[in-house]
């Protein structure tokens, strides 16, 4: 298989971390014959100081050439004092709305050897294993009217039909590539909009009939990802509902600095990005933790390109790596062999061949 | 002083747990002299079967002649066919707007021989000490447009300077009687509600000087809420993130049987409940924990009565009563004597006096 993959490393410990990735990549492409072409492109403070805005047209048009792309971190003290349109952050936010990159994909999964330092105890975040699908280009946080006077202010929730589908039909195909149930999160005791969202899921789910499908309310949600989150595979939500579960399983396991993500849109085209920042401070030092990086690539080998026996022997690297006592610094710990960031790639590279 | 309270047992173990606590409120009113007359009235299925409607006009009168309200449960299987205006819980959501209760006061106290319960780690979930403050009549659940058509559907959320003054003022005086922190909790950097509820914040803290303000963004409070619950004070909130909010927050210290609420207004006037619900499978068999509605009853004597030194006796009371072993058989466990509702209330009382 031939891929035109874009790597767009942004600033801080961007860099390190999607070299890391690319590394992971180039071996997978050995060792299971794929060609995957690597072209380098700005995004963030890195934009700004090249060509004077988070986003150029440059970048764009290497996304637009190739199947997907990976990319690093954004921000830094540096761009701190940026006005909002050129800040770092804007080009994520601007590249996903240019791709209509609809269907964010966070999964969190639990780390055996990291179960120590979540805030859960270790019998309820052991074997956690969800994928949480948020909508990422509609609802709340982009409705109109959207404006504000001294006397009051007003944001609006939307949802069309079409809107709904799309993401709700990521969601039931992400769930027949794993345990095959998916918890739909709503507020449909109260919300118009979750009355048509539950509507579509009902309509939807004739179509998956091998998937089984859950309905809950946010609130209730809100308790199950702490109290038994072992329950639940993949949660498919709208876009403030998301954000806020999201952010929350992320913490359930220990793992943060440690969680992939991914941007995605029908066609298979995504962007692929840890979860964690740009941590300025660690910069250049090599000691960078790598992992999200690495899993984030595994996704785009699974949700890009459809190779699943590929992603899942990056995972298992990762996986096997961690279980053998390697890691960074962050989150070292009795027992531990802590290693650079390099270093953690080439181990799962060994691991991987 | 004298008091009138309207006491609404409800449905289920509605009746058991409120009459558990207007025991501890008569002793009370003993030991420290005041006179507190109780009226009885109807709510919920209670009041469908004896005046056909979930709040009857009767109770809404007796009600207006109080100055607070303790509530029970209400709900059952028994009314679960009714069409929702004549559903028990219809009964809540009226009394509470009939009454213009703006502010859900929702306290989460670690029980230090319950932590075993916790779904998170005895260290993280120890001392944890904190009351949400949610903007309980307005906002994306009431704000107009609210319509649905097969093509797409909308919710409003809507905020005025005035509801947002009012809601954060009880909030900065709640955290006047307490460790004196408030944490803001909105989405400022995306809704214009959340801009202008910020605004609101800045300006009316400065006539609180003795209160630390913080503001944090929803999804980083769901998180935090996880990792580091003990950081929280006051949090203070719109309708829709105080109910995602409220309920994270009920599991995390594992006695969310065990929770007490309020809804008040500015004047005093408030209902008082148990979170728990009405528990139809155990009612009527003297063995439903009381410790809810009693801790309720303590609210009442705080936020509508004044009487501090009374309610933090009655929260001491149930404390040691916990702390010496007793309990409900709901949360029995290795080493405790399990005692019925009213053998726990009495031991309360015993404490008290
Ligand atoms: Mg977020
Ligand atoms: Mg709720």
């Amino acid at each position: 298989m031939v891929k035109r993959i874009t790597v767009m490393p942004g600033d801080g410990i961007g860099p390190e971390v999607t070299e890391a990735a690319v590394e992971v990549l180039r071996a997978v492409a050995r060792r299971y014959g794929h060609a995957f072409q690597f072209t380098y492109a700005a995004i963030g403070g890195d934009a700004i100081d090249q060509y004077g805005k988070p986003l150029p047209d440059e970048t764009i048009a290497v996304c637009e050439a190739s199947d997907a792309a990976l990319l690093g971190a954004v921000g830094g003290p540096k761009w701190d004092q940026q006005p909002s349109h050129l800040r770092p952050e804007r080009g994520l936010l601007d590249i996903r709305k240019k791709f209509d990159l609809f269907t964010n994909i966070r999964p969190v999964k639990a780390v055996p050897s990291l179960l120590g330092s979540s805030p859960l105890k270790e019998e309820v975040a052991r074997e956690v294993d969800m994928v949480i699908v948020r909508e990422l280009t509609s609802g709340l946080y982009f409705g109109e009217p959207k404006q504000r006077s001294p006397k009051s202010a007003v944001d609006t929730l939307v949802y069309t039909r079409a809107e709904i589908e799309r993401i709700v039909d990521q969601a039931f195909q992400i769930a027949r590539t794993r345990k095959g149930k998916v918890t739909s999160v709503d507020k449909a005791n109260v919300l118009e909009t979750s009355k048509l969202w539950r509507e579509v899921v009902e309509e939807r789910m004739t179509a998956y009939p091998d998937v089984e499908v859950e309905h809950m309310l946010v609130d209730t949600a809100a308790m199950k990802l702490i109290t038994n989150p072992r329950s639940f595979d993949v949660i498919v939500t709208e876009n403030m509902f998301g954000d806020i579960l999201s952010d929350e399983a992320s913490v359930i396991t220990g793992s943060l600095g440690m969680l992939p993500s991914a941007s995605t849109r029908t066609d298979g085209f995504g962007i692929y990005e840890p979860v964690h920042g740009s941590a300025p401070d660690i910069a250049g030092q090599n000691k960078a933790n790598p992992t999200a990086a690495i899993l984030s690539a595994a996704m785009m080998l699974k949700y890009s390109f459809g190779l699943h026996t590929e992603a899942a022997a990056v995972e298992e690297a990762v996986a096997g790596v961690l279980e053998d006592g390697y890691c960074t610094g962050d989150i070292a710990g009795e027992g531990k062999r802590v290693i650079s960031t390099g270093a953690f790639a080439a181990q799962v590279i060994e691991e991987l061949e």
